[in-house]
C-alpha cells in the first residue's frame, strides 16, 4: 500500500503532498517558460512511489496555451504520462468531470472541501507567492464563484502575493524622503524584494525567480527596488530602497483588508481560515479588521499549510475511495 | 564624405538616423535580453558607411547591467567596437563629458539641444514605445532634470509608452458590462494590444515583442487583453476585450494630460512640440488641454519624427565639426 499523492499543478510551482502530510514538496516549475512538466513528475513518482494521484491545477492559465482547453489538455496528459498508477482530476464539482473545463482553476475548491469539513463556515484566504483566494464557506461548502474572471469581478480572487508581484504594478506613485515618484511599471522589482530589504524573508524563502537573474540577497533585492524608480541604490540610498519596500507591504497590507472586510460583510462571516506562505500577513489584516482568525499552520503544520491545495486533494481522494 | 551617422541607443530600440536625415532605421534590440549589440551595429555600419558617429544612450538602466556606469562602459565599447571611425558621445552638457556618468539617459537633451534652436521655448513631449519624456525649454535650452530619478520625481519622465507598457500596471480595475474586475499584474498584455484592438495601429505598427510570443494580429490582441482579467476571450467576448483596450487608452491619454498640464504651469509655457511615434497622441492631449501644438512630423517628416534623438544628435554632432 503506498500513499495517496496530491499534485497542485501552478503556473509557477507544481506542489506534491500525501493524504497523510508526511511527504511535501514544492517544485519551481514555471510552465510558460516551458519547463518540462513531465520529466518533473516522472522523478517525483519515483521519489514519492504513490499507490494512487488525485490532482489539481490552475497552471492551464499560463500563456503559453492557447485557452484554458488546450493548458488543461496539456497538463492532465503530462501526469498521465509520469504516472503509472490511478490519477483522478478534481473539478469544481468533484472528481473527474465530464466537462474538463470544470478542471480549472480547480485548486480553491479541493482546499474549501477539506477546510470545510475541518472548520465549517469560515472565510478561507489562502495567499501564495502570485495571487490570493478569498473562499467564502457557508453550510459546509465553498460559495466562492466559478471561474477565475468571476472570482476576480467578485473580489473572490487576488491577483496579488507574497514574492512574484510586481513591484510596478502594484503602486502608482512612492515617497522617498520628500519627494513623491512614479514607479515605473517595468518588470524590476517584485514583492519578494521588498519583503528580503524588509528583513521579513531569508534567501531561501525567496522561491521565485528574481527579475533581473541576479543573486537574490539583500544587497541584489535593494538595487531592484531602487531601479523601480529608475535609480542605482547610491541615487536614494538604502533608505530610499526601504521606504519603497515598506509602501509596496503596506499596499499589499490595505488591498488584503479590503478585500477581506468585503467579502466578511458580503457573506456575513466573521471567522477567517489562513493559509499559504502569507498566512501570516493575512492573520495580520485580520486582526487589523477585528476578526477572528486561526492559521492553517496551526491546525496541519507549516509545511502542509503551505501546499495546502495539494493536501486537500489527496484528502478528498482518501475519503472518497473509503466511501466508496 | 560619408554621412553623419547618430545612433539613440535604449534598453528596447536602436534607433539611427543621418544628420540628413536621409537615413533612418530603428532595430529592436532588447539589451536586457542580451541582444547582439555590437553584431548589429556592425550590420548597420556596413549599410550606413558614416564617417563620423554620434552617440545619445538611455540603455544603460536595463536590468542586465549591474549599475548605470557599468551599462555605459558596455554600450561604449560595443560602439567603438563596431565602428572604425570616430564616434562622438553625447553627454548632459555636450560630447565627451569627462564624468562618463552623463551619458546617462542623455538622449532627451540631444533631442532638446535641437528642439530648442528650431522652436524657442516650449515643452517638449516625447513619446516612444515605452516611455514618455517632458521636457521644458526655456532661454533656448533644457532646463529638465539631470537624471532618470529626478525626472520621474518631477513628472518630467513618464514611465508610459505606446507599445510596451504593461496594461497591468496602467489600472487597477476595469469596467467590463456591469462588472468592475481587477487585472492581473502578469504581464499579459500591452498598450501595443490596446492598440491593435481599437485598430490605433496595423501590425507592423506592432514592433515590440508580444508579451506571450505569440502572434501580433487583432484576434491575439484580443486574447492577451481578456487574460489580464484571467478569463478567455470567449468569456468577457469581443466587447469586453475592446472595452479593457478602451480604459488603456484612456487612461494614458489622461495620465499624459495631468503631466503635460504640470509642466505648462510649472514652467509658465504653453506651445508643446510632440515627437516620438506617439506624437498624434500628444496633439491629442494638448488640445483637450487647449495647448497649442506643433508635430515634428510636420517640421521633419514622420521618418526621422520617429527617431529624433539620433537624428538630433548627429545634428549636433555636424554643427559642432562645422564650428570647430
Amino acid at each position: 500500500m503506498g500513499l495517496i499523492l496530491g499534485l497542485d499543478i501552478g503556473g509557477a510551482n507544481t506542489k506534491a503532498s500525501s493524504s497523510n502530510g508526511r511527504f511535501v514538496e514544492s517544485i519551481y516549475l514555471p510552465l510558460w517558460r516551458g519547463a518540462d512538466l513531465k520529466g518533473e513528475l516522472r522523478a517525483l513518482a519515483t521519489r514519492a512511489k504513490p499507490c494512487k494521484v488525485a490532482v489539481v491545477m490552475t497552471g492551464e492559465l499560463a500563456d503559453c496555451f492557447e485557452d484554458k482547453l488546450s493548458g488543461i489538455k496539456s497538463i492532465s496528459q503530462a501526469v498521465r504520462d509520469a504516472f503509472d498508477v490511478p490519477v483522478r482530476f478534481w473539478g469544481i464539482s468533484g472528481f473527474d468531470p465530464s466537462d474538463p473545463i470544470e478542471l480549472a482553476a480547480a485548486n480553491y475548491s479541493a482546499s474549501a472541501a477539506e477546510v470545510a469539513s475541518e472548520f465549517g463556515d469560515c472565510l478561507f484566504v489562502d495567499m501564495g507567492s502570485t495571487t490570493t483566494d478569498l473562499i467564502p464557506i457557508k453550510g459546509g461548502r465553498s460559495v466562492a464563484s466559478s471561474t477565475d474572471f468571476k472570482r476576480l469581478s467578485r473580489g473572490e480572487l487576488l491577483y496579488t502575493g507574497m514574492l512574484r508581484t510586481s513591484v510596478g504594478s502594484l503602486l502608482p506613485t512612492v515617497q522617498i524622503g520628500e519627494l513623491r515618484v512614479s514607479l515605473s511599471p517595468e518588470f524590476f522589482a517584485v514583492a519578494a524584494d521588498a519583503r528580503m530589504a524588509l528583513g521579513d524573508i531569508v534567501e531561501s524563502e525567496y522561491t521565485c525567480d528574481s527579475p533581473d537573474g541576479a543573486p537574490k540577497d539583500r544587497a541584489h533585492s535593494l538595487q531592484r527596488l531602487a531601479r523601480t524608480v529608475c535609480a542605482d541604490l547610491e541615487e536614494i540610498g538604502e533608505e530610499g530602497a526601504i521606504a519603497i519596500a515598506e509602501q509596496v507591504k503596506q499596499r499589499q497590507l490595505s488591498m488584503l483588508m479590503m478585500a477581506i472586510e468585503e467579502q466578511a460583510r458580503r457573506r456575513d462571516v466573521h471567522f477567517v481560515v489562513a493559509a499559504g506562505i502569507g498566512e501570516d500577513f493575512i492573520a495580520l489584516a485580520a486582526i487589523n479588521l477585528r476578526l477572528r482568525c486561526v492559521r492553517l499552520s496551526e491546525r496541519y503544520g507549516k509545511q502542509v499549510s503551505a501546499v495546502f491545495p495539494a493536501y486537500a486533494v489527496a484528502r478528498l481522494l482518501e475519503r472518497a475511495e473509503a466511501g466508496s
